[in-house]
């Protein structure tokens, strides 16, 4: 069941699609079956772009049936039950970012693009530089842009779900934001600006110093 | 394509499963879609277990198709080019895990195996306890046990990939071995006794001092 309080909008969707460089592309396989494909990716220009290689499950399935799935997802902070009560595990939980694309899947044919994208998804990981530009007349680069396969995804839906305790009283929320703090885990003090951020406007939490210095 | 040399036996990818804590399920939607929903799991006599709510496209894919894939996935080091090319970016690669779960959803509606599910997944990710144990006769779980949906993943194939440059030349291989000590990034000291245990083992590098004292 999908519940509105977590819901993402279009442009906190993006900025986290900018920000991610892998997610789980997902298709119905040539047998019929789901199929789960870790890739790396590049958000650019409205569309998701992958590589890899011209022959396998990926392209005979998406030649027979293109609509994918493409999920980003990033665990935050693990919530232990007892943060919040000292007898049941029920309020154990993990708070999370997602990002949900819906679309077809466009084999990328034109030298030029595929350039584009394998730019897009090196700069992103490789903000460093440090290689001569993905150009496609560049004959050092010809060969390689024939072999490799690049997909682009067009996104027809682009849901987000950022789960950051929206659901919770303000009561327990604080004690999830106390039992973070003191835990410090690397993280901990960034989901709680996650936390603060996301909590309804009426009920944000009233900041301490102590707290603050946590941040 | 799947390339033979990344390929994982199956104890390999048992261990990574019981060593992680989410991963991405797919199926195929109500609506004929393919769907890809992060989630937690627990891996415990043979199958995967995950809970959710009881509601919703879940449920709703998999009572019409309960065939699965689930697939669970780390990043361990992003691999620039210029750690082995100056000129080209082609040799930019991500070293990772993945194991890939295909088989049936089945929908678990008895207690006991409820309990024991959630009991285990709560064990991988709050192993310091601090709650009571989930038991199906412990009157304060009940109405929770009978609220919530647990499935379990019956496993028809496991399959892993773990990448660690099997497939590249010893010289090269070194060359990142060197890139990743000097670069000394959370993990990367992890990566390179990785690297080593997965090198082809007629062509296993040789330990140097120095190299050793980085792991």
């Amino acid at each position: 069941m999908r519940r509105k309080e977590f819901k993402a909008d279009e442009q906190e969707c993006i900025d986290f699609l900018m920000e991610k460089h892998d997610g789980v592309l997902t298709f119905v396989g040539a047998d019929g079956w789901p199929k789960a494909v870790p890739l790396n990716y590049a958000w650019q220009d409205g569309a998701v772009y992958f590589h890899g290689s011209k022959h396998g499950e990926k392209m005979a399935g998406l030649a027979s049936d293109p609509r994918a799935e493409f999920v980003v997802y990033e665990a935050h902070a693990f919530i232990p039950s007892h943060f919040t009560d000292p007898y049941l595990a029920c309020p154990a939980t993990v708070f999370f970012r997602s990002a949900r694309i819906r679309g077809t899947i466009v084999q990328v044919e034109e030298a030029e693009e595929k350039a584009a994208a394998l730019g897009a998804l090196l700069r992103g990981m490789q903000p460093e530089g440090g290689h001569a530009p993905i150009d496609a007349s560049d004959p050092r680069y010809a060969s390689s842009l024939r072999g490799v396969a690049v997909m682009r995804l067009d996104p027809d839906s682009l849901t987000g779900k950022f789960k950051f305790g929206q659901n919770v009283p303000e009561a327990k929320r604080e004690k999830i934001v106390e039992g973070l703090l003191e835990r410090g885990l690397p993280g901990d003090a960034d989901t709680v600006a996650r936390i603060r951020d996301a909590a309804p406007k009426k009920r944000r939490l009233p900041s301490t110093p102590e707290q603050d210095s946590g941040l």
